[in-house]
């Protein structure tokens, strides 16, 4: 499978998985010392994997950074790093099981010596794993640089990050899969779902889940657009109408979304990461804290106590929050005072400049709001890593939470001028070509100069680039942040068709369009703009399933309060207003219930997985009995 | 402990634990038939157990059933029935552990050959269910009984008891450590709290639990009845502290109740109930299907397919339900036009007998909802059994459910006239004592003439009665059924705390009295007046703690409701209704929000315990690991 890839300089050959980029002026000292970490046996504190410069470019004349490493490891490495990680992998009886090297034959796919039996995804993850975790342990600073300090349990590659010797670490692409799973990805024009299994294969189960997410979210939307679009097309006067729509629509999202946990539930069984996460997640590489051994597991580790954490949370990071969404506010108003001013000046007189002066509040207003949002989201990355959260789901749902609480911004926009909708939705498609294929185009630019540089050189009969080139072409390409802002886009778009399904009833229409090139563009991008990030092992969406399922609710309250505003509504109870808001505010209740009952009543995970997920404990309590036994 | 209770008739002696009364008149070829199976080996399909009849009592001339069987067994075939049960108990290093004999020696207190490392509650409960799963092999129907239908898989005990072959089978009282546990419970007074582990100890874990449950409550109670106080004395007019105090209370609702849950773990965790629930739990005898295979365990046990279940919920059980709800709203109707008329009657004609004529239809209304109720519940027994739950907590689950979602009707009554409240809850006190003290004043003469029976014919040192007496006072008292009433009774307590705690302050200060008094009347109960219970390992108060928790979310509803009514709110709102609904809702939506926010917030498990947790179960997979390796 690597073969295209395989190392043809001096010394043992191995397969290149991972790329070391360091500081093109890295101290000699600094860059032995990292190696022999890397090279050096486990018990002496080393990962014990394979790693080598790499050879220079055709271009090595010119300045180029010559600290480029290739990390690899022997199969036997990659099988015993599955065992750290606790990588679940499909046993023999069809059961998803942990695997440990030894009982490897018990697993389906495995033969031989294990070539083959662990995907390019998963290798490349394990030696990242084995990377994060090499740790300080008598070292007072990093060799070389003084000031780069490090301490007992410290992450070494992130002092080496932070401190910026270390520029960047990451997978190689495997330029053949790729062109395989490109075609069945996005390049045939097909009636087919997405490749999922490819897509997790190549690029991990987070990746995978959010693609699955897509275009679960897109299908699940089809029936409201439908519905949607004789209510837009024929402007029905018909109030109740509005009204049946729009509870269809709150007890559909419900519905959706309850669903989309069996779907995750069912998929990352199959990619075994369901019980994985139930078994147990390894600190994230910038926790930090005194060395330490773990109450559950016994393991080395660092340790941060939790009261701390809960008190930066509540006493720094809570109020900062708070008073973050004091201030939109307080922008919102003077954007309010401003626009009021405007239209006074252009009530006196109507003039062009006046009309003119009447989009200046707006203009102002966008670009503020879209400059705190930039400045909050780095304060918020700041403060959540400030915070020191031991696993990477914890520190995912702090963000997501913080950033989130200030996205109402978004909606308060939407709602000044819902005819703004349409633009705002047909805005984003033509911001994804933007994000797409602009930089394609840069970056295929880049590409053909370094082709024809090689070309110059000696004849390049097949087009491939020689292993040196193509790694420092992939060095050069944009890396990808997550899946955050992805879903962050999505959960926008959902905000936008559940908060105003029944004023807007063509929400939907638009968030399908928009969600199908999403996919295209989506995969585009991941195929050909980005480095391959790298995998994973994700369980569930996380804390968006959350995310989503409070808009959900929030959606009911917006929902009965636009309906009890509209002027249908209001003739019809035209007797008593009190009546009107009464009887709004029971049917709200009563919808809430009823969303509630159904949250409760429809199971998270699929029957048939809760009996092998707990078919799984039964067993290993059953061993459990057993083990002490034998030790008796 | 049970010297005092040893068996003086031939055969090997043994300590009787438990008695099963077969029907006076029962043929010797089922009785022989049922002994054997008690006695036969295990893998023969018997329980191994020791079974002796009961001698004649000292009246053996008067018509008294011979019929009477004492249980015990060997403390070998106790600790093989701890480990198939799946009993946890503290191991040497502090963690609570699966009890397994071969490993028994890593038990805390385990010396010997294991006398008195279990509890007699907990061998009650072994024996229990060993008889519980004697199931049928290859007997068509009982021996001698031809009407009496058997299959393979289906309990023999249940079969017996459902066609009255069987009367009871019920655990012995201990009198030495009962007179000890009812000193310390309630005879003594004293400040400190209940001996909720010698109440465990003797009891089980489920009354324990809801003794604990009690005092718990009582106790969180008395801050809103501190606060009532002052309210209710002096009358104050100024609503905003109405609302301040009516806010406090639905706060402080939503934070014992999840303060609870963390109690409730540390107790059940303590008991060794929370990490056996969450291992695995045995199908409830009363479950029937075709014998197959568990796929969870994969032990032979009756199945019955969950679409079946399903079915008989949603097309049978929740359509009554409904039913059953629009009865009693019918009823309420037909109560307040009678109401009326009764009304209109007096109005016209106001005489001594009109006068009289007026409290008619509250009599009728009364007692037609008592029989309603009563009927009710049996009929909800009754679909709950026929719905064939497989675990006795979805029984529970299901059954309670169907009676709370009806017992509104109290609520009615009591929104009727509030100033009833001080009345029902006065009358809850005064039936408290009626439960308790009527019943025990007729046992004791009960005993006394038994005891001067047995004085007749020897003299009686001690005033001890010899041990087939005693079990025949005991086959004779009532049998306890379950915490189902004491919990139903807490939760209508609470429902007028939370529901009118703007508009009755005093409801606290009530409550609290009226818990104080049950706690001691129920414990007189459980020690004097009921058949010792078997023990139920409970891991929480299950169903209440959500029927609890709705009740808080509905409060929230009602609070408000009664606010926006209050005449002082407005008087303050008096230029527009709309502003006083729209102020109202918008705090009863910030309330809700903040509820949830504190529900999320608060952990259900305290800390110290979910790392215990996570350290079995890492444990078990690593175990696990090892186990698949050794069988390699």
């Amino acid at each position: 499978m690597l073969q295209g890839l395989s190392v043809d300089s001096s010394g043992p050959s191995f397969t290149p998985l991972v790329v070391v980029e360091l500081v093109s002026d890295a101290k000699e000292e600094t860059i032995g010392w990292l190696l022999n970490k890397i090279r050096d046996q486990q018990h002496d504190g080393g990962a014990e994997l394979l790693v080598e410069q790499l050879g220079p470019g055709v271009g090595a004349q010119e300045k180029e950074n010559p600290n480029l490493f290739l990390v690899g490891a022997t199969w036997q490495r990659l099988l015993s790093g599955a065992e750290d990680v606790g990588l679940f992998k499909e046993s023999t009886d069809g059961s998803m099981r942990a695997f440990t090297c030894a009982n490897k034959h018990n697993f389906k796919d495995f033969g031989g010596d294990g070539d083959g039996f662990l995907s390019m995804a998963e290798c490349q993850y394990i030696i990242k794993h084995e990377l994060d975790t090499l740790r300080a342990k008598d070292e007072t600073h990093v060799p070389g640089y003084k000031q780069a300090k490090l301490y007992p349990g410290k992450s070494i590659i992130r002092r080496l990050l932070s401190k910026r010797i270390l520029i960047q670490i990451f997978p190689l692409h495997d330029k053949e899969e790729l062109k395989r799973l490109s075609f069945s990805w996005y390049k045939k024009v097909k009636l087919s779902l997405q490749p999922l299994d490819d897509i997790r294969h190549y690029y991990g189960e987070g990746q995978a889940l959010y693609f699955g997410f897509l275009e679960y979210f897109t299908f699940a939307l089809v029936p409201m657009a439908l519905f949607g679009v004789p209510y837009y097309l024929f402007d029905w006067e018909d109030y109740d109408k509005y009204v049946v729509f729009a509870v269809f629509n709150l007890i559909w999202c419900t519905v959706i979304l309850e669903l989309w946990k069996r779907c995750s539930a069912s998929l990352a069984y199959r990619w075994g990461t369901l019980s994985r996460k139930k078994a147990f997640e390894e600190p994230r590489p910038g926790f930090h804290g005194v060395l330490g051994f773990n109450p559950v597991t016994g393991r080395e580790e660092p340790l941060y106590p939790n009261i701390k954490r809960q008190l930066r949370i509540y006493l720094v990071s809570l109020p900062f929050v708070l008073l973050c969404l004091y201030l939109s506010f307080c922008v919102m108003m003077v954007y309010f005072l401003m626009e009021g001013w405007a239209l006074s000046v252009y009530d006196q007189e109507p003039t062009f400049w006046t009309g003119v002066l009447l989009f200046i509040p707006s203009i102002i207003y966008a670009v503020v709001i879209e400059a705190m949002n930039l400045i909050y989201r780095y304060a918020a990355e700041f403060l959540t890593e400030w915070e020191n959260h031991r696993l990477e789901s914890s520190y995912q749902n702090h963000l997501v939470l913080k950033v989130l609480v200030v996205s109402v911004n978004y909606y308060f926009n939407f709602l000044q001028n819902i005819s703004l909708a349409t633009l705002l939705i047909t805005s984003q498609i033509l911001n994804q070509f933007m994000e797409a294929f602009l930089p394609y185009w840069l970056q295929r630019r880049r590409n053909k100069k370094m082709i024809r540089k090689v070309q110059k050189r000696r004849i390049l009969e097949d087009k491939e680039l020689p292993l040196a080139e193509q790694v420092r072409l992939e060095a050069d390409m944009s890396t990808y942040l997550g899946t955050f802002d992805d879903y962050l886009e999505l959960f926008l778009l959902f905000g936008y068709v559940s908060l105003f399904s029944c004023v807007y009833p063509l929400a939907a229409v638009l968030v399908v369009l928009n969600n199908v090139t999403e996919v295209y563009s989506d995969a585009f991008k991941m195929c050909h703009v980005f480095k391959r990030p790298f995998s994973d092992p994700a369980a569930n969406i996380g804390v968006w399933q959350l995310a989503f399922e409070a808009m959900s609710v929030i959606a009911v309250v917006t929902n009965f309060a636009l309906i009890g505003l509209s002027p249908q509504v209001k003739t019809y109870f035209s007797d008593s207003e009190t009546h009107l808001i009464l009887w709004t505010v029971a049917a709200e209740h009563g919808l809430m219930a009823f969303k509630f009952i159904l949250t409760f009543l429809i199971p998270d995970i699929p029957k048939h997985i809760q009996i092998k997920l707990a078919r799984l404990e039964f067993e290993s309590l059953e061993a459990l009995k057993k083990k002490v036994k034998t030790t008796n």
